[in-house]
């Protein structure tokens, strides 16, 4: 994914005419599934690789801890800090991610196609048996883990993705990803003022609108936590530590809606979505690495995040 | 002054071994007075000059006119956004000063001094007889104001700087300079880490002090607003607006005082404090004009500045 530094050379290419950032789109989305040309559903086979500050890695990682598949998928996680050589495995042993090799993760794409000429993306998940690159479609991934993956979930797992309320959710999931998701970064990299304040309105509107539904409704489908949870709540876990003034998405800081502050604080002490919540990790990569940006990778002390533990 | 743009190569010289701004010491600082050697105290002589953006120049914009003196001492105004050329009056008809004839500020430095080799600054006192710089001195004038003009002042004039608290006020004053006022530009402009951490406890530990201050006191020296208010004031104004992101005093915002956030709310409802202070000339001269730190000139659309009007 791209991440908070303005926009590298690598983001450059999804900048349109009028300076608006236009998401590349995913190039690896064959689905798991039973069926001919999916990917087979089988337990050890995939290695999902992550970094704490994506949150588009993040989802995946939370869904995959409510739902016990830890053991199933294996799990390689990258350095927050983006290098100018791409997501590096700097935090593991030697630097190399202990069961691809690889130091960083454009060098699997290029195995997988040396054509391939977009961003190397988290989450990207890696087939172990090929070393090959399967899927990296953020989007879809944990409807994936969620339900074709059932048969691996722990016994009292939750149903993120309950059926009869998958089409309400991926609708939902839809907005969300263009206004919310996607929107603070389209304020984050716009090129044209009136792209960053098209983007700035559609993230507050959106944020006022979740406000007044949270009114009514302990989550955002009612009592039980579903996907579009995990979609919210690592966007609302980043924004006061790097969207507000890292994207300038700052007419209000999540604090500042009761509503969603208390419901992010009650995610957020739930151990899959708090323990996966690395807010270092998270300035360190919206701050840090952009040399233009911030010369002296100064990396901000605040905004005080003991405040996500006091009680709801 | 300087103001937020990291540090531009006019500031460079100002950034010591260890990554500390010092900021340099004014070069025109004779004192106003009846001795010999000061300038003489007259109406009509002198032209202040200032810029929105700028906390050192606006203390004596609002001591100016708590005190009546608008009619004594005249007025120019410079644009906020500091150029490469220096402080511009671009904001005057075609583009200069209309009584100094200069569209830069630096070009009334080197009339005055041709040797001058620090930075141009706001405030700027020019003696209007000579066309030369007088003072540039901005931590002594608003006492010039405050006393050796006070022959001028209108006759409900407050006393802003009263001789039984002139010690204390003074003691004060320099504190909060080197912690507060300046403090947050060591914060912004620091080269290093540790520079940037120190700098950021010095401001919180002051702003956690004042907070416990206002529980006893309406004003720093009780129910009279003194030139002390002032000087707190013109930092709170550009706390959130500004400094929070661009120069990383992000612990918390001045929302979150209660006891501070509502005192600048009441001087803010001052007409000599509110009506001079233009939030967004200080956003776009902290936000602007830096093209390595913001390429595009993308002005934040927030904070909601409406809040400053709610009611104490």
């Amino acid at each position: 994914m791209a991440i908070g530094k303005v926009v590298t050379s690598e983001e450059a290419k999804e900048i349109d005419k009028s300076g608006k950032f236009n998401r590349q789109q995913n190039h690896f989305t064959t689905p798991f599934g039973d069926q001919p040309g999916m990917l087979p559903v089988e337990s050890g086979r995939y290695r999902l690789l992550w970094a704490a500050v994506c949150p588009w890695a993040h989802r995946s990682i939370i869904a995959i801890k409510l739902l016990g598949l830890e053991n199933v998928i294996s799990i390689g996680k990258a350095s927050p800090i983006r290098t100018e050589q791409g997501w590096e495995f700097s935090l593991d042993h030697n630097g190399v991610d202990p069961v691809l090799g690889i130091r960083y993760l454009p060098e699997i794409y290029a195995k997988t196609d040396p054509q391939y000429s977009g961003r190397a993306t988290v989450p990207t998940v890696v087939d172990v048996k090929t070393g090959k690159v399967v899927n990296n479609d953020y989007f879809n991934l944990t409807y994936y883990w969620e339900t074709v993956f059932k048969p691996f979930h722990k016994a009292d797992a939750p149903d993120l993705y309950p059926d009869h309320l998958r089409a309400d959710i991926e609708a939902f999931n839809q907005t969300l990803f263009h206004e919310l998701n996607n929107g603070v970064y389209k304020a984050g990299f716009a090129q044209s003022q009136s792209a960053y304040e098209e983007a700035y309105h559609l993230v507050f509107n959106r944020l006022d609108e979740l406000e007044k539904r949270l009114a009514h409704s302990r989550y955002l489908f009612g009592d039980q936590i579903t996907d579009s949870d995990i979609r919210l709540y690592v966007t609302l876990a980043r924004f006061d530590v790097a969207y507000y003034s890292v994207f300038n998405t700052n007419r209000n800081r999540l604090v500042d809606f009761p509503r969603l502050w208390a419901y992010a604080r009650e995610l957020y002490q739930i151990p899959a979505f708090g323990l996966t919540t690395d807010f270092q990790a998270i300035k360190q990569g919206y701050c840090l690495g952009n040399h233009a940006k911030n010369p002296h990778d100064i990396l901000p002390l605040g905004p005080d995040i003991s405040i996500w533990n006091t009680p709801i």
